[in-house]
């Protein structure tokens, strides 16, 4: 019999889509999906949502069920089956059924590894009552939890999904602190971008506590490692997961250097019957070309549909991970591509950093919001290394714009030339991300030289003059202490004030600054703007 | 003396992108910029939401004065002031105060032509009342028709800007008639997509006539080709707009094949002196090489800073054009680029179709909202050769995304490998455009090949079986006429009841079809999908 028997081991993101690929590919092999969980094809994602009450049916979570999969798909989909073991050499794997603990051997031709990642959970004296969510069962035990109607809640570590589950409890009307051992919020982000989102949940009643740890958990409480004890009825985890790998190991596949299972360009573990995807794996990261874990939903199910390819017997290309992410806290859009400053200035990278604060679309049409953009690019080739958003409407438009400029190896200054759509409620007719283009341009063609918020007090020490281009009311509501206040429209005719010295020009966001210092260099003058102006600096050092 | 004196004619959007950014590269220059009408700066995108009352303040209209642009940027502005002749010779313009009627004559040593383009009037009997809208004084006109309080209005002409003018009209409370000549609306669209935009019209109570001309306009009524009579209380016509080019023709300034003004890849006219950008000038066409009148803003502005750079002494690159532009039409996002399927058949390319219709984001995260995608794509390269949507949500973001992708040359099933930002409420774990990618590679790979709504008849007139693979119930909701409805889920148990002949397959969006012909396929028929599904067929045929 010449039947291809395929087993994957995890029913979800990676599995899953690896399995229904499998079946439009490959109409009679036999495909087996084994799931030590009571639940496939949920959505992982939408966890913290239905905990806080905005997607209302636990059933939508369920995307898909085994007998859905089986008639459709003619997929042999198995709940409650942990794979206990992979025996190489037999090329079989050991199954437990959970429900009736009774345990089988299972032969494959191929076996696919798609069994995510575990969230970390702290180990501290009283931390067995601390809740993560990563499945179905998860969240059932959180909700029975909070149907106790506790008052307060703990959130422990302030990632991207840290953050939704504040978000969540606070929409259910918990009062709730978030405790992350970082000194910012989501880590991915660097501090001037994730300064205001702590802002935002502080503004909105949240507790937020940086740059501590929880040392323990009494019934109700949480103590700080700063000696502080808050409130902590319910208590989330939420500070990073952890490649599952066990199985993996056990089995003899090697692991990266970053602790996931390691591939090839076509999925391939170190054995080459057995493939892996997912949260499990390492991926190739596309800025530095290292190993990298990415847990990102979208390449699981990417990577899931390829090794279904390959497994038929096509050659596939992996791309490398950009590692594009979203999250929605309290109203704003956070978004993050590719690499930061924070570790790209830590490898020495000679690089370029420009901030930008343009309105979702034209000012004159009724409803636009502010946002925040960051772009960081190589100093020499012009190549786009990173982005950060955070805004309103339309961040996540322009980091996807963003993202796929770098996936097509555009430069930050092709992305002047984008003819991104417009119409006066959807963008401007130089759209944010065009801006960006135009003020890499500057840069390159040394034009306007700028500096960050960082190195703003060196300059001043060093003797720069800080000069602010706004007007005298934008002065009056606050400023940076030092500076004299020289609005952009009086520059020529005050020229005679400005002291020849070092000039260090700054406005609100960048632009009239940009203008103050063309206006300057051409009068002879050494002027530099500071980039993201008088926005990005608060925002920096606060 | 050595000051630079350049002469800028029309003070909007390209002539005063090229005014400031000259001021930022040539402090001492001596710029003039000579606007005929009585602003400039001002927001010509905005003209339609003033008239209908979105935007509340003529002000906001207006994003900067002569005087704003004077004391910021040392420029001489001229409103008023028309140019009525070049003398390439001596290098000057003759110049027509239109308040005072004195004529002066300006010395140059570069000339930067940015007139616009002028809106096309269809010369009936009684046309002389009909409006139209290019700039501040045309609004103004307007506005004082509309507080006579006309209760119908007619529009000529459902152009993106025409059905800008149907939703203002309509927003203010007037019945409103929108004559096409054409036999669809939008015509940059093909007519799948465009016709549920006329549905959504017909829905919000416009009368939509296609296929008519206006002959005649009476005191309050207006009378079309077909006979018809309509009360036309208040008529505006948006039939398309002509290169401004009668100073140039005057001048012997050569033109391209499309009336526009032809210039070379510096933005240079055929007299090296004198400068063209904007509506009035020929763009290359990125998809097809040819010369082609794109009159759209973000490609003024942009021009307009380039030409600055150039007669600054850089060398330049302008891209070649694809035009992609959004307008919304009573909650619809409609958005296009590159070229559409019409003219590429028309030329008799050999091309690929995608339909698709997925939801803006999650389905088991509340508010998504359901968008209709199309992408044509080079048979042969799989190159991107034009994008089309139309929905609510998120449709902007994806014609982005899609202009993205053209400028960084990605083929369409690169989309496929696009990391896109991902959370429930703002897309989905594979986007999109990442599903047109999955729809494309289908294609190419030659496992799913599929037909045309267009191509339905023709196959079922030459014996092709048509199989509905939705479910009984949305099979009773409509169907196709003639089709059998086998139950996705169904076919391998059902599949001896289907005929061994050319088999159509179709579901409501393609999604199913696509898996029920590699079922049929691998059990050995053959079945094509029908692209798109019932929703693009009922589009189309509508
Ligand atoms: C709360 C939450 C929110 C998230 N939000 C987002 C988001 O907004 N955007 C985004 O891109 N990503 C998000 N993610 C991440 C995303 O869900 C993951 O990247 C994705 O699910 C990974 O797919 P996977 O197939 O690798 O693992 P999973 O989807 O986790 O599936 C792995 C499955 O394997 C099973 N398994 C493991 N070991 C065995 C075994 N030995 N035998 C049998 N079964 C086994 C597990 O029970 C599990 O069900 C979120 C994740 C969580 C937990
Ligand atoms: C109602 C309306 C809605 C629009 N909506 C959109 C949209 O949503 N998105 C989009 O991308 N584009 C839109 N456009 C198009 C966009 O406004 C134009 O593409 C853009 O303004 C072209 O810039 P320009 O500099 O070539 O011409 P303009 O901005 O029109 O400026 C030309 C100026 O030159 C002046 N002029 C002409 N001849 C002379 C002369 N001899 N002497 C002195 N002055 C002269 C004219 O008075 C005019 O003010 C819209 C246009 C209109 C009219
Ligand atoms: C849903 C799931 C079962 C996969 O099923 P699937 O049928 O492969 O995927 P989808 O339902 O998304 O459909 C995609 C398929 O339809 C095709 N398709 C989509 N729209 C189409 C259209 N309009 N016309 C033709 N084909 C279309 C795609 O090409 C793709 O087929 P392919 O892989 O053979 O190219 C799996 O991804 C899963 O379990 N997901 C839930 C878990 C998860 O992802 N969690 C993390 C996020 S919350
Ligand atoms: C607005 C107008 C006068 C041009 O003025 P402008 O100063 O050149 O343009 P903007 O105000 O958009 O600012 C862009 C400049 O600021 C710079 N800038 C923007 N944000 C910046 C930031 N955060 N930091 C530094 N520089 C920044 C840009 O680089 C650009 O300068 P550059 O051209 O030298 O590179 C002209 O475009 C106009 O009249 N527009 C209205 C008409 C119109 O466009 N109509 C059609 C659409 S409705």
């Amino acid at each position: 019999m010449n039947t291809q028997r395929i087993i994957i081991v995890g029913g979800v993101a990676g599995g899953m889509s690896a399995a229904t690929r499998l079946r439009r590919l490959i109409e009679d092999a036999e495909i087996v999906v084994l799931e030590r969980g009571g639940h496939v094809s949920f959505a992982n994602c939408g966890l913290p949502y239905y905990l806080g009450g905005v997607i209302e049916k636990r059933d939508s979570l369920l995307l898909q069920t085994p007998a859905s999969l089986g008639s459709r798909f003619g997929l042999d989909v198995r709940v409650n089956h942990e794979v206990t073991a992979i025996d190489r050499s037999a090329k079989t794997v050991r199954v437990r059924d959970l429900v009736t603990g009774e345990q089988t051997v299972e032969r494959y031709d191929a076996l696919v590894l798609s069994p995510g990642a575990a969230p970390v959970r702290p180990p501290i004296p009283g931390g067995e009552r601390m809740l993560t969510l990563r499945d179905i069962e998860d969240v059932d035990v959180a909700m029975s939890a909070l149907s106790a109607a506790p008052r307060t809640a703990l959130v422990i570590g302030a990632g991207f999904i840290g953050l939704e589950m504040v978000e969540n409890l606070v929409h259910r009307g918990l009062e709730v602190t978030v405790v992350e051992l970082g000194d910012q919020v989501l880590p991915p982000l660097d501090p001037e971008m994730a300064g205001p989102v702590a802002q935002r949940l502080r503004d909105e009643g949240v507790d937020v506590r940086l740059g501590t740890q929880v040392t323990e958990l009494g019934p109700d409480t949480a103590t700080l490692s700063d000696g502080t004890v808050v409130s902590a009825e319910f208590v989330l985890a939420s500070i990073g997961v952890r490649p599952e790998t066990s199985l993996a190991v056990a089995a003899g596949i090697e692991l990266g250097s970053r602790g996931g299972i390691r591939v090839d360009d076509q999925l391939r573990t170190s054995d080459p019957s057995i493939y892996a995807i997912g949260d499990a794996v390492e991926k190739t990261d596309a800025v530095s070309g290292e190993q990298r874990l990415v847990a990102l939903a979208g390449l699981a199910n990417r990577h899931g549909r390829l090794v279904a390819d390959v497994i038929s017997g096509k050659t596939i290309r992996v791309r490398d991970a950009f590692g594009t992410a979203v999250v929605g806290v309290m109203g704003l859009t956070i978004v993050a591509t590719g690499w930061n400053e924070k570790l790209l200035r830590a490898k020495g990278r000679d690089i370029r950093v420009i901030h930008t604060h343009p309105a979702s679309h034209t000012g004159y049409y009724p409803g636009a919001e502010s946002m925040s953009l960051k772009l960081i690019v190589d100093a020499t080739t012009d190549e786009i290394l990173g982005a950060q958003g955070v805004g309103g409407d339309g961040v996540d438009k322009r980091i996807d714009v963003i993202s796929t400029a770098m996936a097509g190896g555009l430069t930050a200054a092709d992305l002047a030339d984008l003819e991104l759509a417009y119409a006066p409620q959807f963008s401007s007719a130089k759209d944010p991300v065009n801006m960006l283009g135009y003020v890499d341009l500057n840069a390159v063609e040394g034009l306007t030289r700028s500096i960050q918020w960082h190195e703003l007090a060196e300059e001043l020490e060093a003797g720069a003059v800080l000069i602010d281009v706004r007007t005298p009311r934008e002065y009056a509501d606050g400023a940076i202490p030092g500076s004299i206040n020289i609005p952009l429209d009086d520059l020529r005719a005050r020229i005679a004030e400005i002291p020849e010295r070092r000039l260090v020009v700054h406005c609100k966001v960048g632009q009239r600054g940009h203008t103050a210092v063309r206006i300057l260099a051409q009068l002879g003058r050494d002027a530099v703007n500071l980039d993201g102006g008088y926005l990005t600096w608060s925002a920096g050092i606060s």
